[in-house]
């Protein structure tokens, strides 16, 4: 695998695949404006928002990781909701997942975030079975209203 | 039960009283210098921050809601993270609960964020009887790194 | 404790008193047309359903069942669904639940029904206590639309 | 895809091909009088049963969905348990789960029920991330004696 990198305007018509892909997975519709929007702030920075992007050797997009850095109430630093991860079903098997994840943590690190957390469905077993490794389950689900 | 308003710096005392409450629950410890800044951005909505306090019929404070609004990248529009809530023991069966999570719904709403979401324990029964009832269980689950 | 039996137009007064602790329970709130209409049809058999209702030495309701009678595609045998079941509070820990969900299976297999199922919240460990002995967990999850 | 469509007598062998695939599915057998008396129930609309029959562009049966409406004791309408769903493995990807799900939903209200329910075994993921779309995931594990 090549490198992962933060994420860069140039980047778009990578990201836009794999957020395709990303959207499909979670059999979700999204407008062209928000998912224009997301990735702007994605670059920028704006709102809290990065990105990471996993490259593999020829340059080309394999992975991507989303992340809002958010304040919170237990610290005068903020945590990082890791929000989407994704890696291109042809790169599975590489640890490209993994070294998304790790990026994130060093990524969160950096802009004063000591913690990242994320969610994922309950059944989702070959996640789940990275997540363990890489990061460590709670005893917290999610509820919305 | 008396009302459910926004956090003001005049509710030190009362809302002191219950934080530490919540902390006890979760066996957890914070520094006092902590607990303080978090008290001033809730009042002060800033890094996003606010918090509402639910009072008895001598205006005595009986609950708390603690609430991030952060940037998502599902959406244009932010969305509300309910971190913290809490009512007192004695003041349990009364709805308190209830009323508070609507009265974030509402709050969440008029600061353009549609959607609320929180984490409970699995296993927290009596939480989760009310939750299920306010809002809506979802398959995922937390994890962190 | 006294005796199980089938559910009569004179327990009204009983039968609604632990159908309301019942509702409460849940946090629910239903029109009182549908619970006399419940009522009626509980002592009657209509549409499957049938009631059975638990009574103390001195001949007071303790505790109910409320099941429905209906066809599946697995057998020409109809199966017993076990929609509500309650024990008064002050009566717990003396069996009044176990002796229920007996008194339920024998119902069912008197109805023509060999197989009772019924759906409880997860995290409730008083009541998977019981329903672990008396009966066996699956792996189902129940979803609705 | 092609249509979704009640079940009807001559599809007696698109039917039985699915029912089979759906029983191999649960490991499970059944004799065959059982499931003849299933699918004339299902076509007849007898004992609450409906079934829906999911065609190919060439007519060809690719996927079923047997209901039965059954009587709640919350509610005097009643309510549509949606007991099989299966879609031939050929047919995955194309949507042709969440169409019936949506049919069956369009089915269960015309029929005067207003809410669908179904189980899924916890750790079938392909199904769930489905449900979880179409659907909502409650709270709820299914007992059994």
């Amino acid at each position: 695998m090549g490198t992962i990198r933060g994420l860069q305007p140039d980047d778009w018509d990578d990201w836009r695949a794999l957020w395709g892909g990303y959207l499909a997975f979670y059999r979700a519709e999204l407008a062209d404006a928000t998912t224009r929007a997301t990735f702007d702030r994605l670059c920028s920075g704006m709102d809290g928002l990065f990105g990471l992007l996993a490259l593999d050797d020829a340059g080309g997009g394999i992975g991507l990781a989303n992340c809002v850095v958010h304040a919170t109430t237990w610290s005068r630093r903020p945590k990082c909701y890791l929000e989407d991860l994704f890696v291109s079903p042809a790169a599975r098997g590489h640890d490209v997942g993994r070294r998304l994840l790790e990026a994130v943590k060093q990524a969160a690190t950096e802009r004063g975030a000591p913690v990242v957390y994320w969610h994922t469905q309950q059944y989702n077993g070959r996640a789940r079975s990275l997540y363990d490794v890489v990061g460590r389950p709670t005893s917290f689900v999610v509820y919305e209203m």
